[in-house]
């Protein structure tokens, strides 16, 4: 395994974030790279469904990841151990990534030959769903154990993804989660957005979210 | 049960929050009122560990709470039920609250013959943190399903918190959860930080999670 390259973000001097990733989207397009950014509340499962997922998605495309953390290389450690490249962004401090510090770290991966770059973005429900980083595809997880209750409460998170992986469905005995509110609920601020139950843990249902991924990137190069 | 109230805050013009904080922190300690600031990721259980604390707290102080949500009231209406005062403030998609947030709070509660008041912070492991409130004691909560290594990702939390409750023991057997790990990551961060593990839905802990508040509460007004 190579040294993990570990990138210190400066914060960003753009005024206009959204035309910034405006513009990256584009560029990201015309290199034909598609550009996910995966959100969540800590310790939902964001690196382990991304573990779950690669062997998949490494079938099918050239892939690589930016693990976000305020500190620590955790993620990207457990990242780099699939095989695929990846690199470790460390926000220093910030609650969020926008669209040119997405741009430091695509720089540093070098995208020449990427099919799909995966952002893990900074763990928190809030912030990261106020800045457009340029991503074509929005992407949150809810785990069982955080409650069905999450869309109510973090509207913006729920209105800017149109894919929802429910994870850790392998405790759903052990906790009072109700899949047909958490549907209804997050129906009411997005009602496109597609439910997919999984367990990183078992596998269950990862083969059918790695699927709607692909029909994304898939449908995206065309 | 009275009508829930529910504050919609406005954004501070305060531009120095830690002198502003400090002030509320004096104000409030001439009142002989004790404020905490109950700080976690979404989904810790902060809602049902306070609603599981409240009877114990009761019996020797006047309690109230302030729910923090960007959006709805169920967390206010679950507390209302446990017979304190409670009200719920509406942030407006703002991730955190400063002092000034909690001024306007605490104005609507009204503080006078109040021994303890409770915030329930916004669910977010990185904006609260960085934000005095003015509370005498900050406490976080970290659920076991959320794992073992938050201290190492958000160390801003367990650097101003002095209380952790680690919720949700009862699933222990079901996730990889190492207690050992958690309590030499935590020190890393704050090496005075006080540990206690705790079930809100088996009531496992509480006690002395209660005991410990008292102890803070009762010193204080000594």
């Amino acid at each position: 395994m190579d040294e993990l390259k570990i990138i210190e973000l400066r914060e960003s001097i753009f005024e206009d974030n959204n035309a910034d990733a405006e513009l990256l989207r584009r560029e990201l397009t015309e290199k034909g790279t598609f550009f996910i950014n995966l959100m969540s509340a800590p310790g939902s499962g964001k690196t382990s469904t991304l573990r779950a997922l690669i062997p998949l998605l490494k079938e099918k495309f050239t892939v690589a990841v930016m693990e976000a953390d305020i500190d620590s290389s955790v993620d990207a450690e457990a990242i780099a151990e699939t095989g695929v490249k990846c690199i470790q962004l460390h926000t220093g401090g910030m609650c969020h990534l926008d669209a040119d510090m997405c741009r430091q770290g695509l720089r540093e991966l070098d995208c020449d030959g990427l099919d799909l770059v995966i952002l893990e973005n900074v763990g928190n429900l809030v912030c990261p769903a106020e800045f457009d980083t340029g991503a074509h595809l929005n992407m949150t997880i809810l785990s069982v154990p955080e409650g069905h209750d999450k869309p109510l409460k973090y509207p913006l998170m729920y209105e800017s993804c149109s894919i929802l992986a429910v994870n850790k469905t392998d405790v759903l005995p052990w906790f009072d989660f109700d899949m047909d509110k958490l549907r209804d609920y997050a129906a009411m601020r997005n009602p496109d957005i597609e439910i997919i139950p999984v367990s990183a843990k078992t596998g269950d249902g990862i083969a059918e979210l790695a699927e709607r991924i692909i029909g994304r990137v898939s449908g995206h190069s065309k």
